[in-house]
């Protein structure tokens, strides 16, 4: 792509784009502020700049006059660039942030660098423990009668070299019949699990069309991803919420839950009404049956393991916090009321502790910490926030219970990271009119968790929310208003976007989202303290989680949730618990790799822990009560 | 016991006895005809006998008059031995066959000899496949809170050097509760089939409990034996009819009533209920529960293997007779509907091919012949009857359909060998009165296939059957009737026994009799001469099937079921499919050693062998067309 320049006027800022960037979101990441409120839709006109020098592709709009159009003014949101050009920002909702010693956005080049590891392990991957293989059998002949189960086994070993292949009763079943209605020619799917067993076979050859899903059980969402096995390449990918959530927002109330009569069952249809739903939605996405699918790797933390599986969580949430089971048996679909997939073997990650999950050993798999030199610490931040610290050597685990605030739970506006969930922000500091940009541009509907920290964070660097997080109650603006719920600020005026609803930023919203990050800070001081360690002793940090590959780390750092360290040393792995659900439904070394992890990790239980209540306690403040452990946050805020 | 010697009078034979025997029975086995028609049950009042010196202990009986029993007149079947007794048997009713050149019993002290083998290897088994292990765990603590499942596993690691141990989900979910409600003091189940899993979880010590169970699933029988796994000790088994009977009479009628709509299903919930009112039978004996049963093996021939399954027979029966697999995968009980033994493994022994099934493998493992020297022929005589020749070196097999005469099926007035079945017989060569001794002695009620066999060589010898199997329509007999089923024999008259029919042997019955043995002995003929070998040169005889052990081996050489070599050859075994399900119920390595002789056996295919053909039309004779093959049968009956 050749890369063209734009400059930005009156601040002069110049950068480079490519063609086909959008404008207003350009503009974003370069820090230069342009008033919008739509999130980027196109339908509150306020995104307005006038083109100096060259020109701008643009979509009509009837929010611009023949006039205005004539004068090269253009809405920032429905512009694309073609070439280099200037464009003025007009005065008034101008605000070139540039210059000011405020966050900057990690470079998008810097981010997910930490897939490498998983890419290349899963590139050199040979072994998957599920398989499809072909097999042109010989029909019976009088001279060659051995039974229909000994001429499969016969197939195999002699076309695949595969001995001691055990089947089930299921299949032996179908044998008789399937053989003879494909005329011998059949495909068999195959799962090394210890042993090797046969799952399924079907008429004629399918191999072409197998593939893996990976899952990722979150308290709050869900995550599937198809892969075809062959190829290893990503297929697709879906998520939707977690049907449990209407049972109890975290790990906790779901626990309790499950001791009610049925509870636990209600539990598990909801979830497997999840998974089933995901399912569908990569078939539908991808052309692919249920029978495609060979194999299917579930990561997710303790609780949500076990109620995925229908077992009993009551004793994770009673001291002394002890799991029915870590490793899980292997089991099927069947087994789990999955009729479309009841011939897929499903593998549910290890779970080392109560609180520190198959998520988080997939996730420490997926980064290659584990075979790391350099001192890491792995985050992965979501309504259960999971820490990792460690290396090659040694690897140390927590959890602490952050709330879904991350997840756009706990906000009066919050949603999940989908289109029209709010993410990019600025805030005029003269006309406090803000910049919204929504994922996808798309009529802004509310905020998700990165946006949340985006938002948080400006209000801080404007003084509209002081430390303690409070909002400041400025009578002349239109955009700070007191209601029955307290102070809010009006990030979206309703008349913008069309939407029945204002989109506002609560005190009550700032609290849950304080808590949040004061858990999760105190839990990683927490690990260090007891390793001997400062946080400047991290070489690296991987921020994991289903928004991490959104997090702006400046903005994280500013409100005290990521420790304040050089920038270079913070890496992106997207969901590591999806990823590495993935590379274990490719490799069976990889599974073995992650029962390791799994048995080596030491597990810090936090819930007893005072001095991690000492540390939440002194994290209630923007970005902390210690100000000190944020020397560059100090510098920016000024704060004493 | 006290040997006591019984003279009988007029003939002046002496045989010893023990205190206690009965005197009916006595004179049975000697050879002394005592007229008996109700079977030995005192009904009929006809075995009449006069003490002549000492005394009998005798039941009261309304059929004998104070003054014939102050003349020393008792009833034979009533009476027991005490002491060294003279007895005369009335004239008319007299007839001492012992000097007659006729079949004679084989001693019973030679019985069952080749079960010293299974007798030895089961003693000096010590891998039981399943059992059982108490674990006192200690209860988690903060520093000690690992999962339920690693708790479990170091217990079994600790105390029991078993590592590995599988757990299955629906165990995994009882753990939880199941530790606590026992204060972490339980019983597991183990099973060990190529990898070890845990199979149950039960509150306290039960290990003192554990048992196995054997079934032998024949096509017309059901046997069950209970055995204590800790002291390899039979605690007791039972017998049904198999409920699949209605469906069909052999295996080939079962098959064709499988391919109906729902004809599978229908067999197989018949052959469940008809295990599962055994299991029950034998628990409710015991007084154990059926939590107690640790294993169950079962074995059968191929088509009993395949419904006792679920799994479509079709293709046996079609050439190239092709079942659906040999060796069946380890089910458990819950997979085959039988709830109350859900938990527990269930293992059919292998079948080598389409009608050489697990019964076989399991009888021949029973007898040793796969370790022997001798060339041995082993006989399983059921409705499939089956025929293994060979030895250490070494095995060759085939299955002939003999029809159920020999269970007591195909004849009008067939039954089990139950007590009231008509087994010991013999005949007044003068008068045609018959002595009639039942199973127990109780009121005879019908005839089983010992006894058929005995019945058909009695009336073969007093010449009321020919030898192409006619009755010989003697006019001055009541005991010989004509009737709209044609002629017919009668054993026992109703009145004797208060039953509402007599008990009749017709020459429908005898043309089955003689259709079944033709096949069997065809069946052993064709083996031998496949291998190049006579009759002679077997060196030992194995009889096998649940009536092996009643059979009288030379009253089955009198009507040609057996060949004619010298008595000492022959050896019992019992019901070696049973015995041989109880070896494996009982040691891996036995197990391993099935497989092994399953791997080994060579199969001959009868149905489409001519000379199968010929040598079953040349047996439709008594003994047989070529009476060459029986000399000493030719001497006793005078034939030419």
């Amino acid at each position: 792509m050749n890369t063209i320049t734009i400059r930005f006027l009156p601040s002069g800022k110049t950068v480079a784009a490519h063609i086909g960037d959008n404008l207003l979101q350009i503009a974003l990441d370069a820090g230069v502020h342009i008033n919008a409120s739509c999130g980027g839709s196109g339908t509150c006109g306020k995104c307005k700049v006038i083109v100096q020098e060259g020109e701008l592709s643009h979509e009509a709009s009837a929010l611009l006059s023949d006039d205005e159009y004539q004068s090269g003014i253009r809405l920032a949101c429905r512009a694309a660039l073609t070439n280099d050009v200037t464009v003025a920002v007009p005065s008034g909702s101008l605000k070139d942030i540039a210059g000011a010693p405020v966050p900057r956005s990690v470079p998008h080049a810097a981010r997910r660098i930490s897939q490498q590891f998983a890419e290349e392990v899963m590139r050199a991957a040979s072994d998957p423990p599920a398989r499809k293989v072909h097999l042109k059998l010989s029909p019976p002949r009088s001279d060659d009668n051995i039974s229909d189960m000994e001429r499969v086994r016969r197939g195999l070993r002699r076309d695949y070299g595969i001995r001691d292949v055990q089947f089930g009763l299921p299949l032996v079943k179908q044998l008789p019949r399937l053989l003879r209605a494909s005329k011998f020619t059949v495909t068999g799917a195959l799962v090394d699990d210890g042993c090797m067993r046969i799952t399924a076979l079907e008429s004629g050859d399918t191999t072409s069309t197998q593939c893996a899903l990976a899952l990722d059980i979150g308290t709050t969402s869900l995550w599937g991803r198809l892969i075809d096995i062959t190829s290893k390449r990503i297929l697709t990918e879906a998520s939707a919420y977690n049907p449990q959530i209407p049972y109890g927002d975290d790990i906790i109330s779901r626990i309790i839950f499950s001791q009610r009569q049925d509870g636990l069952a209600k539990l598990q249809t909801a979830i497997s009404s999840g998974v089933l739903q995901l399912i569908n939605e990569l078939l539908a996405a991808t052309g692919r049956t249920a029978y495609d699918i060979a194999y299917i790797a579930a990561a997710g933390n303790t609780v949500m393991t076990h109620t995925l599986l229908g077992i009993d969580p009551t004793y994770i949430r009673e001291a002394p916090y002890v799991p029915a089971a870590n490793t899980m048996p292997l089991v099927t679909g069947a087994d789990l009321g999955w009729n479309i997939v009841g011939h897929a073997p499903v593998r549910c990650l290890p779970c080392p502790a109560s609180y520190v999950g198959g998520d988080i050993v997939a996730g420490v798999l997926s980064s290659g910490m584990h075979r790391s030199n350099a001192l890491t610490l792995y985050i992965d931040i979501g309504t259960n926030g999971e820490i990792v610290l460690g290396n090659k050597d040694w690897l140390m685990a927590a959890a602490c219970s952050a709330g879904p605030a991350f997840e756009g739970g706990g906000l009066c506006c919050g949603m999940r990271a989908v289109p029209g969930a709010i993410e990019g922000f600025s805030i005029d500091d003269e006309t406090l009119e803000p910049m919204v940009v929504t994922i996808d541009r798309a009529v802004a509907q509310g905020i998700c968790g990165s946006g949340a920290i985006n938002i948080l964070a400006e209000c801080m660097r404007t003084g509209l929310v002081d430390r303690s997080g409070r909002l400041n109650d400025i009578r002349d603006s239109k955009r700070m208003r007191r209601t029955d719920n307290g102070l809010e600020y009006v990030l979206v005026f309703a008349e913008d976007t069309g939407a029945p609803h204002d989109i506002v930023l609560r005190e009550a919203d700032i609290e849950n989202l304080i808590r949040a990050k004061a858990a999760m800070f105190a839990g990683y001081h927490c690990l260090l303290e007891k390793a001997g360690l400062g946080f400047h002793d991290i070489e690296q940090v991987i921020i994991a989680g289903a928004f991490g590959d959104y997090i702006d780390v400046e903005k994280a750092i500013a409100i005290g949730l990521l420790p304040d360290i050089p920038r270079e040393r913070y890496v992106f792995i997207g969901n590591g618990s999806l990823l590495g659900a993935q590379l274990v439904s490719l490799s069976r070394a990889l599974l073995d790799e992650a029962m390791s992890i799994a048995g080596k990790i030491t597990t810090i239980e936090l819930s007893d822990d005072r001095s991690f209540t000492d540390k939440y306690i002194a994290g209630l403040f923007l970005p902390h009560t210690h100000i000190d452990l944020f020397p560059t946050v100090r510098a920016w805020i000024g704060a004493s």
